[in-house]
């Protein structure tokens, strides 16, 4: 284990959580003042509270090294460092003292400017930097999209599995949720006959990953344009989340949903914590791909600048910086972690046809995850993803994100974002938890398939 | 002028307005989403919308440059940069590459040490880093506390005047706002008695800014003591916003609230932006005095932590960098911004002595603001505050904040924290905007007070 945990891990464990906390403090009736409940829901359903759990489970008596594959951040491994000119960038930024000032609410000029002419490279109907709005991260681009939208009875459409922050910030804006799936069975495509029947005349907005967190898949352009056919068909925008589109190691190439803008307005979430692999840096954007001016005639520019003009600003001085870190953008850069997360990925595919109940039924090929199928038919003691995820933390030291945290029950999340040794030894230690809660029925069956396979 | 424009004038200028939106977009049926009139009413008391307006009666057709004295930056004045030692502090977390990852919700340890050793300095009931939660700016720190006391019906006490984030923030999260009065015949001191006659069972917290923004005074123990007593009496919170607490120039020496936590409980709000100049780094503060406990008793401290666990967080190169710019704070920096203040504010009082219709009656001690008060009978033909600056930005390019933006109807707010030729300049055109708006049965005696003070 290298310096990879100073940040994470032990800040995680050492968060006090509530456990002697009560919500109505009738002990103290002096006080008036309770706390709010608004973001308890919300806040219930990020991954952050089960990733806690499972590093609790996790304990020194078993002599291994905690190994934390249940959350993404590459940025803490230094293969993965981001190259000395994205870091020059932002020196020469602050040497300049330009950068110290507040800006305005939506970002300051050079930096929209700079979003404007990254995204147009791949776009037919041109953004302006008025199209464009920073933001702390593409978290806070997420938030800001949804309360923009957010009124009494409304629903949004979310995919299943997805990045869990978008239930979140729904929930705590009101935004009635409503999950489509993704289909494993064909390669991770959108249910577009089930968007057609959940949505009704309170939806809003369709929220698509692409290329897609977690399932790793990349979206044909054929795909893409049915996905616009049918928001206009049904009159709501698409959310189109692009914050992976320079993490890609597969054969498919990245279209932008803003391709498709002259058939129903897209919104593209994006920014530069996972291809430029600085998250700490919390820059984001919001896009608008509305040729037609859609979101100004309903208000919905409207009410995002007033949600911006009462919300954090991302930093003047990485904004400042943005222009050099886009328009030279280091292909090298891209090429190397490009090619870590392939072979990284490649090991894992590898190693896991030799191990009973936990398949992959679709090679990644972008993001930085691994979503794997339980077989939990053929184990003898396990319930389901959240108890396998938690025995394997409590026996293993290693730990996985239970599909359920995603929205998809008896899957595992397995972050490929890390260091190769680190997927060798979770691989191996996987490899016999299964063996040691495989049926036993099930144990001759497969010592004959590891035979077969030269491995015994 | 210098390049202090680059950022914020033009930026502010160049923001498309809501001129061409419409809220419903009924002649856009196909659509079925509207823009969230949720922020609409807390955006609109924000002081950005006045400011914005103010810039735009501004015309290049009187040929004096723009004085955009209404809004506080000081960081864009070559004159406040920072030191190189807060620039080194940054620079240097860079060059590790360690503050590139994601950190913890609350922030990351060693930020959160380095704030509770930092104001551990001053407070007999010291802190833990898990009193401390780092937020993007003071800003969040007043959003994520608003919003973990919000629920129905409950009010809190806003000081009048003060800074408008409040206002902004308790009407987003739907808490009752009820202000009370700061006395500007009594130094700008808190009116206890209004506070006890306005609470009820529903109030939460009062929120003091101390130093105090916009009056710039500061706050005595004596104060501050009867504050607390006020609170505990009232069985409501103290949230004190100390972030210019780095920005005294008067006498008066700065007395931390949280040295009255046993008391009444007390969030203190803070962080770098201010004090360090550094605005645009986006680091702020959130501190809990409470040697009791009763944050968590009452459920405040878990729904702060839900609150940070959806909100957006502080970037972390700038938290990693914190333990240097707190532990080795530059004194002399501190001293030279605060000479230069000082120096600005008795210009500025000096030139008021001689401008009829404004009168400053109570020389700031610190922030970077001098309210103001206008004689308004003493001129002909101005309604009041807003129309006062509205005429005086169209007149004479200047731009100052009607004080009912901050709830003091015919007060203005100057900014001083600018350089100082370009308040002399204002103070010239203020005063050449005054004589002209004189009533002409004043004139002559605006004549002799002149020539009495030998300046004719």
């Amino acid at each position: 284990m290298s310096h990879h945990t100073n940040l994470i891990v032990p800040a995680l464990q050492t968060e006090e959580e509530a456990e002697t906390q009560t919500q109505n403090g009738s002990e103290n009736s002096v006080w008036r003042f309770r706390g709010s409940d608004t973001a308890a829901k919300a806040s219930s359903v990020t991954m952050r509270v089960i990733v806690y759990k499972l590093f609790d489970l996790c304990t020194p008596d078993i002599k291994k090294p905690l190994l934390p594959l249940a959350h993404g951040d590459p940025s803490v491994y230094p293969c993965y460092r981001t190259s000395i000119h994205v870091e020059n960038a932002l020196v020469d930024v602050i040497r300049t003292g330009k950068g110290n000032s507040y800006g305005p609410a939506a970002g300051i000029l050079p930096a929209r400017q700079a979003v404007a002419d990254y995204v147009n490279r791949d776009l037919t109907n041109k953004v302006t930097p008025s199209d464009v709005f920073m933001t702390v991260g593409c978290n806070q681009g997420i938030e800001l999209v949804i309360q923009s939208l957010a009124r009494p009875n409304a629903n949004i459409l979310l995919p299943r599995p997805s990045y869990a922050h978008y239930e979140g910030r729904a929930i705590y804006s009101g935004l009635e949720v409503r999950k489509y799936d993704l289909l494993p069975e064909n390669e991770w495509k959108i249910d577009l006959q089930g968007i057609e029947a959940m949505a009704d005349e309170n939806t809003v907005a369709m929220v698509i990953i692409n290329p897609n967190n977690p399932c790793g898949n990349v979206y044909s352009y054929d795909h893409l344009k049915k996905v616009a056919e049918t928001a206009r068909k049904l009159g709501i925008m698409v959310i189109s989340d692009e914050v992976y589109s320079q993490t890609i190691f597969g054969d498919n190439p990245f279209v932008p949903m803003g391709l498709f803008s002259s058939i129903a307005p897209v919104i593209t979430l994006s920014g530069i914590s996972k291809g430029w692999i600085v998250p700490g840096w919390r820059i984001g954007w919001i896009v608008f791909n509305d040729p037609q001016g859609i979101f100004k005639s309903t208000g919905v520019a409207q009410s995002l600048q007033q949600n911006l003009d009462i919300s954090p600003d991302a930093t003047t001085m990485v904004q400042l910086a943005l222009p050099e870190i886009l328009e030279k953008s280091n292909k090298e850069m891209f090429a190397k972690k490009n090619s870590i997360l392939k072979q990284n990925v490649e090991l894992v595919c590898d190693r896991l046809k030799d191990i009973p109940c936990v398949v992959c039924t679709k090679k990644p090929e972008s993001c930085t995850y691994l979503l794997a199928k339980l077989e939990l038919h053929l184990m003898e003691d396990i319930e389901d993803d959240m108890d396998f995820c938690m025995k394997l933390a409590s026996e293993e030291n290693l730990v996985f994100l239970p599909g359920v945290a995603l929205g998809s029950k008896n899957w595992i999340r397995i972050t490929t974002g890390v260091e190769a040794q680190m997927l060798e030894d979770a691989m191996k230690r996987l490899n016999g938890f299964c063996q040691r809660h495989l049926k036993k029925t099930e144990t001759s069956f497969q010592a004959l398939k590891l035979s077969e396979n030269g491995d015994t």
